[in-house]
């Protein structure tokens, strides 16, 4: 029972990889990248650090091409991300039988609504599994029974969400500044390995 | 971290009460009854055999005649059994600060919605956790590996939903063959414990 995790080294994407490892699934954790910016580095890390095999899922930069345009014809980033996400995971699926990701309950996006899970699942002749049964309150008090966490400003040298490359490109297209009108700053919470007692 | 896992014996709930425990949860199973019917025993039973603790919360009639005047009005079980549930919630909710039970992606009812559930745990100062994040069709391939289960046609001597004691008591009002067209027929999967291999 393989199953494709795909993931950024935050708790959510974790905790997930860690649930299905304690449910017997052979856990291969896979980040995105498109070959402008080697975002996947602190995703890696911290997979190994956790001690999960980890792989690149290199996509073609047209899908980000796709993105940037749509985000910077909407002015924000909902719709894009969206996109990037859903055919991330038609990418995961092309290996897999079974792919997952950190979506819980309470996240707005990336999010599939129910139609299209299942239409991806039935298309794709897939298992879809995400944390959409936990909530962020859940998911916090996990994370920190389970991980060491770094809480930190965001930045391009300790993310692996999608923004970076869609920031790295916007600024190439649009100037430094742009990207930084659409995705403001943020504190993330980067897994940085077990807790001392797991 | 104790959580109480609303619970029937079926694959669901039982996925639900293992990945609770595996992540760390002081697991506690709980079938509500209201005194009408015995039908607790075949959940008690799966508990048992799967080596967890299990109680009967006990619940005053008149929810259950609330439910069954509902479900007589409508002609069909739907809202009574989505009232029966989350009242049910809220009585788990009264001495454990995690409830959880195995309402999975697909399941129709009973089943709360987003904001249901955000109600539910900002009154009542709960976590709420599900298997919304599963399909059935990860359940019932997970289930398989870790369960031996019993596909069997429901009975009133198999079963803990509350569709028993609701059948019970309409049976009782209405004469016996009220609840069978309300109800029908269906095949369940009851847990009687673990795989061998487990």
């Amino acid at each position: 029972m393989k199953v494709c995790v795909l993931y950024s080294g935050g708790k959510d994407s974790s905790l997930m990889a860690v649930i299905l490892h304690k449910l017997g699934y052979q856990v291969e954790l896979a980040t995105v990248n498109f070959g402008i910016f080697p975002s996947w580095k602190p995703a890696a890390q911290s997979a190994h650090n956790l001690g999960f095999s980890h792989q690149i899922l290199k996509a073609d930069t047209s899908l980000l091409d796709e993105t940037v345009e749509m985000i910077l014809n909407d002015g924000f980033p909902n719709n894009g991300l969206n996109h990037i996400h859903s055919q991330t995971m038609k990418i995961a699926a092309e290996n897999y039988s079974v792919v997952a990701d950190g979506t819980r309950r309470d996240d707005r996006v990336p999010k599939l609504n129910s139609n299209q899970i299942r239409s991806f699942e039935d298309s794709k002749q897939v298992q879809y599994l995400n944390l959409a049964g936990f909530g962020h309150k859940t998911i916090d008090k996990l994370s920190m029974r389970l991980f060491e966490v770094k809480k930190e400003l965001t930045s391009k040298d300790n993310n692996s969400d999608y923004e970076i490359e869609i920031r790295y490109l916007i600024d190439q297209l649009r100037g430094d500044k742009t990207a930084s009108r659409i995705f403001p700053e943020h504190i993330q919470s980067r897994v940085i390995g077990w807790r001392k007692n797991e």
